[in-house]
């Protein structure tokens, strides 16, 4: 018999944490377990996709040793209903979790925790430090461009970067591509890149710890992230991604400089009817304006105007205007700048006067 | 050519309220119209799925009459990307309706307003006046009770009676009924079936005027409700709801006290392990204690211990426990009645110490 001592806070925290690596179909019930791993060195707790895997130190008293696994989702639904602040008492036996909580009491089977897949966490390899807001800020200004389709492997991720004194984050589903980069200390080069399930997981654990500072390791074949309580360990996906330094403009034909809010709002607007019809949106640039306008052949038509600022030439350029508004969700400035080359060419959307975040889109061709 | 200026908010706001009646598949684009009626008695708005019509009074200066169709979910997605406190400009001509709005400019086109189906308005029948607020409560009260099968259409609905100087309104599924009751003035009878799909009409019109007096009347065919800027009717079902007085306990041999929010979490923690399982609960009533407990064959046991106070009988008796939680839900009183007769005969829950709302639920027999 182990006994274990929490409080509901710690115990909801850090299941939560570990229950969002386990998919929500898994082949072997086994798969769909928590592993409480309970010694001398702590209490941990793990669960694993067997692509990412998650182990977790729990603040307890314990009282005995032993690993008992338990499913994930009756524990996470079970510490999401109990009162916070609470004490929690947990005792395991070979077959049996007893959890009791105030006048709550639960009683869950436990399975052979010989049949719970070993997680190996990387020791070895070359490590950066980084603060988790940064890395936060960094992955969810990227992962959104990440291709969808799982049969897309080398767009279905974000490629990691490390080199020249940078970090640097790219995501492309072919239509348009977001980089976001990050001055380091470190002098290793490295890079490789990590699935889109795994970077979901990943960003649930940072959010879960923004005030942190977190450890990243490479070792060649897997990426380790660190953070006080939690090691996080995941596997890169072994296909190269395409060289996105072809795709990123080398020169540009004009500039303009706009509120960032205004062209979001027109753009949420223009999209009413653009939905309705081509999915695609005008942009006619000329000397102090930006015309955007959609055309749909049963619902009408819409015309925004918005005040710019220009450097260049006047251009006429086509777009999804969805990929438009991503790309100003993303860009934290109030000003943001748009360099277009033609109306053939990519265009770079980026934060003003910031450096260390690019969004490239592919025009529409206008008929 | 009819002009029209009116303000972003007012525009919203009844746009809003005449396009939820609108079905989301319509058989014609005309039924999926607003129809915008110009004349010198000011601008309405009018909007039916030919079981309920909604006309409501927007506020405008108007230049010119006319009666204009135009599709709802694109004006309706239109109004609320514009920006607040804004003035819109509206002109219709035979074919085209354009609005401009800052320096947004949309062109949408009209319809044919003679195929808009006529709304006949009731202005006969018995009247009676209520607050918004207190027919709003009443709704929310047994609403949730209706059976969500269109085919029960006896159950789909929510029974209307008025009578002895009551409005009571009753929905059941054939497993729970919830009834609630207001005293008035009035000294008419009558009772009606309106369907579920009216009543959340009816509810979402009722919720966008909570400060409103309403005007209930009904003629025999129709219901209508009336607030100085919304008309709405709607169809009664011709179909006799079950005498539902039958359901009602008579006289109970067990009555439990207990606080809301403890038994609310209590069986939401039970449910983590009964929706796993057999989906009841069992509830064990001895002298100061309410035990809730659940079993599941493949994931545990939850027991759950419960202060009350009681007078009559011990009592065991086993419901679903998403029945018993949804009364909670609308038992606004921090301390529950939970009143018994035996554990194969219905449950009565009540708010403690108030009057004009009653829950009634059927048991699970206990194998």
């Amino acid at each position: 018999m182990v006994r274990l001592k929490t409080n509901v806070g710690e115990f909801t925290s850090k299941i939560s944490i570990v229950s969002k690596t386990i998919p929500s179909k898994t082949i072997k019930p086994i798969m769909a377990c928590i592993l409480f791993d309970i010694s001398h060195d702590g209490t941990f707790l793990h669960a694993t996709d067997l692509e990412t895997g998650v182990k977790a130190r729990m603040e307890s008293e314990a009282d005995g040793e032993g690993k008992f696994a338990v499913d994930a989702k009756t524990v996470y639904e079970i510490v999401r209903t109990l009162p916070n602040e609470e004490e929690v008492l947990l005792e395991f036996s070979s077959n049996l979790m007893t959890l009791e909580c105030g006048r709550s009491k639960f009683r869950l089977p436990t399975m052979d925790p010989g049949d719970f897949p070993e997680i190996s966490l990387t020791t070895e390899g070359n490590t950066l430090m980084l603060d988790a807001k940064t890395i936060n800020d960094m992955i969810e200004r990227v992962t959104f461009c990440a291709a969808k389709d799982e049969f897309m492997r080398n767009l279905n991720g974000v490629f990691w970067e490390i080199g020249n004194g940078f970090l640097r984050l790219v995501a492309s589903d072919g239509f348009r591509l977001a980089l976001s980069e990050e001055r380091l200390n470190a002098q290793s080069e490295s890079s490789f890149l990590i699935s889109l399930k795994s970077m979901k997981e990943l960003q649930s654990i940072v959010e879960s710890c923004l005030d942190s500072e977190i450890t990243i390791r490479y070792d060649g074949k897997r990426l380790s992230l660190n953070t006080k309580d939690i090691e996080t360990v995941m596997r890169v996906v072994e296909i190269d991604f395409p060289d996105y330094r072809k795709v990123l403009p080398k020169a540009f034909k004009s500039k303009v400089v706009l509120p960032r809010d205004e062209i979001s709002e027109a753009l949420k607007r223009t999209m009413v009817i653009a939905k309705r019809g081509s999915e695609s949106v005008r942009l006619e640039i000329s000397e102090d304006t930006l015309i955007l306008s959609s055309r749909s052949p049963d619902y009408g038509e819409v015309n925004e105007e918005i005040p710019i600022k220009k450097e260049g030439e006047d251009i006429t350029i086509a777009f999804n205007p969805l990929f438009l508004l991503e790309a100003m969700r993303h860009v934290h400035t109030e000003e943001v700048e748009l360099n277009f080359v033609d109306s053939t060419s990519p265009l770079q959307i980026n934060p003003l006067n910031v450096e260390g975040y690019l969004y490239i889109i592919m025009p529409i061709r206008i008929v």
